[in-house]
């Protein structure tokens, strides 16, 4: 994401209509852009400033808005795996990470959350993506050039549950279905005092995650759950949406230690 | 939050009890730091890695962390005005901020969401950060000092809601009881197609910036809470934690567009 | 809902297929009841307890289960407004009514709440039930039939913002777009210290109506929202459901005093 | 809860101060009621209505409530045993019981609950309480004389989990540490078709009392909890409360059938 503030040919522009409907787009030269409110011209764009209206064949206003993380994160989703902005974002504020760290995360996916990551840690730090399939990877390499964050993974094909290759890591990051697996292993990959932070859907594997972590002397272990609320705001009518998103998963985070933990489990607060 | 990895005379270190009682202290030679479960002596840590345990002079064990940013937002709470870091990791989040960023932030206050921010544009960002009182901005600059962050943050002590006086940013984030009557200078001052954001309390404050954003032709408005729910995860006896916090404030969003804005109040989402 | 305990002609029963899909329907003899599930025939259950199992033509199990006060609401629903049976049983609670009690309430409209309500205060009791809308009465009323509960309940076709016949009443119960307007006149129709149930869903709506409680010296006035969040139950993969209904509606209820009501605003919970 | 609509001697009222501190206390001729506020005369109430306020020695008012459904919940309980008056309400109608219900209910506690079944099974229905503990069926009965329920109610000091005496029951109604080792004896006494429901604060708990309705043929078995939010409801400062209960249990209901039960686990919901 750098700061190439007009609109040039190869720039990602958010084509924007409303609320549920943007498209994340690589502006080309005497291209059209098709949808169903009719198509825009990309030629009308270049050179303009982000922010700037563009009117469809049909007549409606499309906003070409600068893509930002969130966006990447959104459009980076698969149906079958979904990461959301705010579980990126607490993820990234529990791990204690920021510009410069070094992080190791499994597993990739579509990169959704390896995208937050790498843009976090610019312009010289790293993170080490781990995933067993290659498909999944492809996709995110796609999704981190879009972002222009490639230069800051390095994408591995490799099991993580047997092993990371890194030590002195500032935090390891997990999403993946059997974390539990991972936590000795992050144990001996990370700093001294430094954050694991793993997400999962189930109370099972929140379960199993917290129990080896103890077990391997992890402080300050904790888990929640952020759920979202979206209002409705228009004066008069202010109140939450009718539907939201019940649940994504919880969030578990701890920090490497040296002792012989013997903290009592119910001081998890 | 340099990169200095034994722990030195000077060094921060969050001194770790258990998940209730943690002290962010610096490091002296020669002394001795007291609390209710004995004294520990500083000298015994300093050379030592992050992570090591400490026993006090009652024999209680304390683990030496490395104090990472949630340590620092948590430490830099005022009664009086708490922000806490789910809401400033959304507030990142949302605002699409990272290195390099150019950020314009109000009200100061004790410093939490200005450590939080600083930390995430080193380094080569910049946080504007505008407060009326002098007092706090001298607590927040105590907090950017421990943090190390403080050459990133300019403090100004201004009247944020009688105008910006930077242009071309990359976000304006506020925490500030009237944060509609800065939504036109967020405008003005910045970059096309880039975010407001902005933390309030109550349903008043977000329906009056609401179409304060609306008025000034931001796009992709959106409000929402974020409820952090705690678990108690001890197998066999795993549940939600008895008390929790039921409200912080919401977050509302934006993002600064040149065209008329006549989109559907009711696609807010 | 009197008990007769097998199931004989004329008899209603809920043909429950699955968690999503049951029919509340009228046992008819030498009927056929079709479904995409194929058809059952009704004389194979007459006669039988309820709880007995029927397959359709296609081989598909239904059971035939004795529709209990929670279907009566679900099945009353007409997609204009519903009401959940969490707010129906959450007014009742704080409404104080029971057996005998004689309760008004506005408005009618298919049903739901009302079905509620004359099924507590049987054998005795009554509910006095206003609406303008005689289309809506008329779906109330054959909703009612089905429970058995039509008698329980006297149909106004009236506007309760102009005034209530009733006095000396145990509980006023409102679900209307104006319960503000009808403060008053619950007051005048309440017995001393017994209780007004409001349901509305906008912040607007509980503001006006604890407004005009608090003129009217109302104590005791609170206003609650009950988030009703279903749980995936299975061994290794429990956890909350993915989606949920993230509001219906705000409660606020409080007590009919003699007192001029100073109490402190803050001290609502 | 007879309907005696002036205040007598050996009336129970409601002495209300304000939403935090109230009084359920026995009017007695010749007697002053000392609170922190003053004292109270209760001569001043006999023969007044409800709702009638009293000046204490310190000039504070009172307002004399008639206690309803609500109070005798939140007055009978013990701290180490908490039933919120949202789970009796949800429980009573997921029940489906009603005036004339024959009700088992375990354990006993301080009544809290019984004291709701009681309430609406009123005038000719009957409620099997089962507790192993004498000593909290004392307390029990006590809180249900306060109520005027106790005719209503039959205290058995059993231990449920070896059986159930009672047939054709209308509903099972659990609160107590293992509810999975009484859902076959509930099945044994249920009526065809008819509920059981549980209330339980752990993970470990549901998925037992789940997996044992599953195995004795339960239909429509889904468990879900309530999250209960308090508005501060003040023009221009309305918001949600600061300080919420997070959690208090998990809500189990299901049917009684005899079909074998091959429903799909998914379909919980």
């Amino acid at each position: 994401m750098p700061d190439c503030e007009s609109i040039r040919e190869g720039s990602f522009v958010l084509l924007f209509l409303d609320n549920r409907r943007s498209y994340l787009v690589r502006v080309e030269k005497s291209v059209k852009f098709h949808t169903h409110k009719g198509f825009v011209e990309f030629d009308d764009v270049i050179g303009e400033e982000y922010g700037t209206t563009l009117i469809s064949s049909l007549g409606v206003e499309f906003v070409a808005l600068k893509p930002l993380l969130p966006d990447f994160i959104y459009k980076a989703q698969r149906k079958s795996q979904i990461t959301y902005p705010k579980d990126v974002a607490l993820m990234v504020m529990f791990s204690g990470i920021g510009p410069g760290s070094k992080i190791v995360e499994a597993g990739t996916g579509a990169g959704a959350l390896t995208t937050a990551l790498a843009s976090y840690v610019r312009p010289d730090g790293c993170v080490y993506s781990y995933d067993i399939r290659s498909d999944f990877q492809r996709i995110a390499l796609k999704n981190l050039r879009k972002a222009q964050l490639e230069r800051f993974v390095d994408v591995k094909q490799k099991d993580i549950t047997l092993g990371i290759d890194e030590t002195d890591v500032d935090a390891v990051i997990l999403d993946l279905a059997t974390p539990w697996l991972v936590v000795p292993h992050a144990s001996a990959a990370l700093k001294g005092g430094r954050s694991l932070v793993s997400f999962s859907p189930t109370i099972d594997q929140i379960v199993k995650t917290v129990e080896a972590m103890r077990d391997c002397n992890f402080v300050n272990v904790a888990t929640f759950e952020c759920i979202m609320r979206q209002m409705q705001v228009i004066r008069g009518k202010t109140r939450p949406h009718t539907l939201m998103t019940g649940h994504t998963g919880y969030i578990t985070h701890g920090r490497k230690a040296s002792r012989s933990n013997d903290e009592d489990p119910e001081n998890v607060g």
